[in-house]
C-alpha cells in the first residue's frame, strides 16, 4: 500500500484515475525561491497528451494544469505544491463493454485479485493517464536543474532502430516528427510502420533512449539507492516498460574486462564511456545514458478471446482511440522520471557540502 | 545519504567494508515466531563466498554468520535481528598499490568525488563483500515464504548462452557445476571459456536468469512501487549490474500486440506468459522471470593506463585473487535480493486481508 | 524538507495555504472496499470551521470537501484518495498590514529565516487552515475503525478546568455547547471567560483531553515508533500545541512505583490505569487517554510592539476575525490526528496476523 | 513493524536485547570526514551505565563500544557506521522467576499480546539496556554539531524540584553529583529522598529538563515534522516517559496571549522566550528548552499481586539490582535523543543552502 509517492527529498505523491474527476499530485520538498515557468510545465504536458499527430490516440484532452498551493507571486515558497488536471473528456459509457471483462495483458485481472474492487472505466488507476502527474512533477524538477540536459528519444519501433551512437544525433530534431526520433530517415520508416500496424488493428513495441548531460559527479547513494538503481526503478514504474539498461547494458555482459573498462584521462574524464556515466552507483560527470523497453500496447482492434470476472470465456475487441505505439508519447514521461530522480539526488547531495 | 536500507516493512540495513572489522546488518520487521534454520543461512553464505571452485576467486574466507539479537530459543521474536560476519582474511597491505590510484571502471574515483575520503582497502564499502549482508537478509526472507521457489542460474557467459526456455531446465542441476548453469553442456563450455579468459588475465561478463514460482497473485504496489520496479531496483543495486528485463523484456519491444498479449484460460491463468507473471505492476500468480546483465569484472591481470588522485598518469595491474567472471558467485545474491523484495511485498499485502 | 506526509501505511500528504486556491491532500494506503460516509467527513469539517458560535472566529468558510479520486461507486478502491477544499473566503487585502511585519509568537520570522520567502496572506502554510486536510484524513481513518471510539473534549481554558476523571463525564454532551466541554457547569464558566477575554481583545490557552476506547491490544512499534510517541508527535504537530502527556503524565513523575503500578486482573485487564492503556509503547486493550496543551492564540486585538523584516520597530494590532481561544475548534483536529495514528498502527499490526 | 530506525537523513537503526549477545546499531547518513572522538562516545556510555553511584542500579556492566565500519583512519567515510556493545553481564538464571509472569506496568503482557513470543530475560527488547545504542548514535550526532550545546539535568524527583529558571543554573555542576541535578542543595535533597525510597523497596519518578543552545534558526519541517514534534516523539520513545512539554508547556495553556507572546527585539531575538525557541515548528535561534516526565520504575522490591501467562494469580517481588529512580541515568539518553533530532534537521536544512 501507499505506493504512490516517488522520491525521498523531492517527493511526488500522485492520485487520479482515467475517468475520475481529476488527475493530480503534491510535490513536497521543492526548495523555495524557484521562479516557476508555467508555460514550460504545460509544454511538457502537451507533449504527453493524445491527439497530437496521426500516429497516436485521437482522443482530445486539454490537460491544463492548475497549481493550488506552494507557489506565491510566481515563486515556490518551500510549501508543498498541490496541482490538479481536470478530466474533461470523461465518457464512462465507452467502457461498459469491459466492466466485467479481463482484457488480456492489462491490469484488470490483477487489480481485481489485489483490491477486490476495480474502477473499470478506462483502466482506472492503471491507466497511462496517471502519468500526467509525473510529467508535472518532472517539469518542476527540471527547472530546479537548469544546467542539466535531459534528452529522451525513440530509438526503436518494432525491428526498426537507429543504428548510430547517440553522439551522432541532433536532439533538436526529436520534436520535429510525430515519432520523436531525431534520426529523420529512421523516423520516417517508423512512422510508416506505425501507420501500417494501425491499419492492421495491431500495436507494436519500441524503445526509448535517454541521455542525461551536465550531471555533476557524486550523485547516487550506495549501496541500495545507487543512481542507476533509482533510474531503473523510475523507468520500470512507467506503464508498459519491460526492461532497463544503462551504459553498455546487456551488450556489456558479452564483453571482456579489457574491452569494457573505461580508461581515465588526466582530467578525470574517461576515454570511453561504457560505464554510462555511473561507477559504483555514483555519477562520474560523464554522460549518463540508458535505454527503456516498452511492450506493444495491449489494446488491439482485433477480436481476442478472453474471460470475464466469472471465468466465462468471452470475445472482445478494443474500441475507441488507442495508441498503436506508445513510445512517441512516452518520451516526455521518461524525461520526467529522469528529472525526478536527478532532482532528488541533487538535494540529497547537498548534505556533502560544507 | 542513508542509502543502506532496503525494504519498507521487511527492512534490511547493512554496514561493513571489505577490510573493516566485520560485515553485518539489521533485519527489522521480520514477523515473530519464525523458526530460523541457521544452516540454511550459512549454506547461502557458502554459495556466495570465494574459493569454492577453480573458476572463482581463490581467496579463503570463512564468512560464518553470528546472530546477535531478535532470535530467542531458535525463533524470531519480532525484535530486530542484528548479525555480523567477521572479516578474518583482512590483508590491508595487499592494497597499498591502489591507495592513491583510481582503478578503471571501479568506484574509486566516484567515491572520492562524493565523499572526499575513501577507504581504499579492497574497495571499502564498494566491494562486493558488502553483499554478504544481502545474502543473510535474503536467507531469512526465504524462510518466511516456504512455498515460494526462487531459482536463479547463469544463463550466459560472454557469447555463450543457454538456448532453451527455462521450462526445459532442471534447476536441481544448477549447483552441480562451478558455473551454476543448469544446462550441463552449456555449463561445460562456459567453464572452459572462463578458464581461458583467466589465463589471459582478463575477465568476462554474463547474465543471470531468475525464476520465481508459487508467488501469490496480488503482490506489488502501484503506481511507483510496482513489483517489477522494485525487483529491478534490487537487481540494479548489485555491484556490476548493467541491465534488467522481465517477461518478454527487450525482445517484447520488437513484438506486435497480437503476438505479445497473454490470453486468459478460464481459471485465470494465461496461455502464454510474455508478461512475466506481472500485469500492471502486480503479480498474477504465473511464474515471474527476469534476466540480469553483469559487466565483466573491472580488475584485470593486465597492465592498464590510469591516473592517481593528483591526475598523474600511472600504470597498474590487478593483483591478488579476483574472479574472472562474477556471475557464478552472484547467483545466490540475485536470489537473496529477489527474496527480500517478495517478503516485503508479502507483508505489505497482508493489509488487504480481512 | 518534505515534512507534509503523516503515517507509514495509512499516509496523509497535505498541501494548501490559508489564502491560496485550495487546501487539500492525498490519502494513500486506505484499504479498498470501504464504504465512505461523505456526510460524516463533512460533519467533522463543519465542527472545525470558524463561525460556528459566538466564542470562535466569525469568519464564514464553507469548507465543502470534494473527493477527486480513489472512491468509485461509493467505495474506496485502494487507489490514492485525492481531495480539495476550495478557499472561498480569500481576502488578501486583509493581510497587507502584516506583509513586512513579524507578528509576535507567529511563524512569520521563522518562515522567513528558513525559506527566505513567505506567503504572508493569513499565515500562508503556517495557518491553522492547514488542519482542514487533517480533519478529512482523520474522518476517513475513523471509518476504517468503526469499533474504536475517539472522544476529545476541552478539559481546561485558562485556569478553569474539569475537576472530574473522564469516566465521570458524558461524552455525548461535548457537542452540546460552544466550548466542547462535556461538563456543562464548567462549560458555562469557560464560555463566560472566553467572552470576557475577547472583550479585552485578548486570547487564552487551554487543554484538550482525548480518550480512545476499544483499541485492540498490540498497537505500537517499539522501540522508536511507540504508540504514545506517535500520538505525541501527532498532537505536537498541531498548531499552538506546547505539551503532551498520557496516562499519569507529569503527575506520574511525582509518584512512587508502589502507587503507580497497575495491577493485573485475571483477565489481563488492570485494576487501575495510570499506564494510560499503553505499556512498553504497545496498547494493552485498556482505555488510552492523553492531554494536549494549547498556548493562547498569538493574534490579539491589542497594540503590540514588534519589528518588520528590516529590523525596524513597528506597532501593530490584530485585525479581522480571530479566535479568542483555539481549543473548542481544535477538538476535531485532535480526534483526527488520533484517528490517523490508530489507523496506521492497525494496518501495521496486520503483519502479525497469520 | 520495523520501528527500530530513527531519523530521516541521519538515521540510527538499533538492535539488541538485555540478555542477548550484544546491543548495537547502524548509523547511516553521517557525513564523511568527521574526526570521531571515541573517548567522548565512551564517556557518554559510561554516564548511562549502571553501578556509577549509590543511588542507581548496582549492576556492573562494562559497555565498551566497538565500531565495525564507516570509520577509517579515525574519520567517518560516509559509509554506514556499525557498532556493537557486548553484553558481558548476562545472567539468564536471574530471570527465571519472571518467565511466565506478567510484571505490573512492564511490557511483558503487551509484548506477549503483540508478538505471541517474548524474550523474558531482563525485559528483552523492552529493557532500558536498548538505550545504549541511542547513546552511541547521539554521541556521534553531537560531534557533528560542535557549536550546539545540549544540557539535560534532573529537574525534579518525586515532589522535590528545582525552583529556579534554568538560566540561574550552572550546567557544569550537573555531573558533580549522583542525581545529575545542577542545583546542589536540591540535588542533596533528591539524593536523600532516593536513598529513603530505596530502603522502602520502592521507586520514584522524576523529570528531566533539557536546554539546547546555539541552535541555528530554521530547523524543523512543517507541517508534520515540526522541530518540537520530533523532539517530543524522540523523548516519548524513551522507556518510562509519560509526558513532554516545551517552552511554556502546560503552564502556557493557562496564560493569556498578551502575557504569552514573545516580543521581538530589533535584532530578531525575543524579549521573553515562552515559545521555547520554536515558532511554527521551526527554530528561531533562541534557546530551546523542554521537560520530560518519567514514571517511577515499575520493578519494586515489594510483594505485588499479579498474573501469569495463563491468567493465574501469583505473587511476585522484584529481585536483583534495579534503579530506585531512573532519571539520573536517563540524562545522557535525553541528550542523545535531542542530538539525533538536531543532527537530522541540520542535514535536512542543508537543502536550503545555495
Amino acid at each position: 500500500m501507499a505506493g504512490n509517492t516517488f522520491g525521498k527529498l523531492f517527493r511526488l505523491t500522485t492520485f487520479g484515475e482515467s475517468h475520475g474527476a481529476a488527475i493530480g499530485g503534491v510535490i513536497d520538498g521543492c526548495p523555495p525561491g524557484l521562479i516557476v515557468d508555467m508555460d514550460a510545465v504545460q509544454r511538457d504536458l502537451d507533449r504527453r497528451k493524445p491527439g497530437q499527430s496521426a500516429i497516436v490516440s485521437q482522443r482530445k484532452e486539454n490537460d491544463g494544469v492548475q497549481f493550488l498551493s506552494g507557489i506565491f507571486e510566481g515563486k515556490t515558497t518551500g510549501a508543498p505544491i498541490g496541482f490538479v488536471v481536470n478530466n474533461t473528456n470523461q465518457k464512462p459509457e465507452d467502457y461498459s463493454h469491459i466492466k466485467d471483462v479481463y482484457r488480456p495483458s492489462h491490469a484488470d485481472y490483477t487489480y481485481d485479485k489485489k483490491y477486490g474492487i476495480r474502477d473499470y472505466r478506462g483502466g482506472g488507476r492503471s491507466s497511462a493517464r496517471e502519468t500526467i502527474s509525473r510529467v508535472v512533477g518532472g517539469a518542476i524538477a527540471k527547472q530546479l536543474m537548469p544546467d542539466v540536459k535531459i534528452n529522451a528519444f525513440v530509438s526503436s519501433v518494432g525491428e526498426i532502430f537507429i543504428d548510430k551512437p547517440y553522439q551522432a544525433l541532433d536532439f533538436s530534431l526529436t520534436e520535429s516528427n510525430a515519432v520523436r526520433c531525431p534520426d529523420l530517415a529512421t523516423a520516417k520508416k517508423m512512422e510508416d510502420y506505425i501507420k501500417e500496424i494501425r491499419k492492421e488493428g495491431d500495436t507494436v513495441g519500441g524503445t526509448i533512449t535517454c541521455v542525461l548531460q551536465n550531471v555533476p559527479a557524486g550523485l547516487g547513494e550506495p549501496v541500495f539507492d545507487k543512481l542507476h538503481a533509482e533510474l531503473g526503478k523510475a523507468m520500470l514504474s512507467i506503464n508498459a516498460v519491460k526492461g532497463f539498461e544503462y551504459g553498455s547494458g546487456f551488450c556489456g555482459a558479452k564483453m571482456k574486462g579489457s574491452e569494457h573498462n573505461d580508461l581515465f584521462n588526466p582530467d578525470g574524464t574517461t576515454n570511453s564511456n561504457l560505464s554510462g556515466g555511473i561507477q559504483g552507483g555514483i555519477s562520474n560527470g560523464m554522460d549518463i545514458y540508458f535505454r527503456v523497453a516498452f511492450k506493444p500496447v495491449a489494446t488491439i482492434m482485433q477480436q481476442q478471446q478472453t474471460i470475464d470476472a466469472h471465468g466465462k470465456e468471452v470475445t472482445m475487441q478494443g474500441k475507441g482511440r488507442h495508441d498503436p505505439c506508445v513510445v512517441p508519447r512516452a518520451v516526455p514521461i521518461v524525461e520526467a522520471m529522469a528529472a525526478l530522480v536527478l532532482a532528488d539526488f541533487l538535494l540529497q547531495n547537498k548534505i556533502y557540502q560544507d
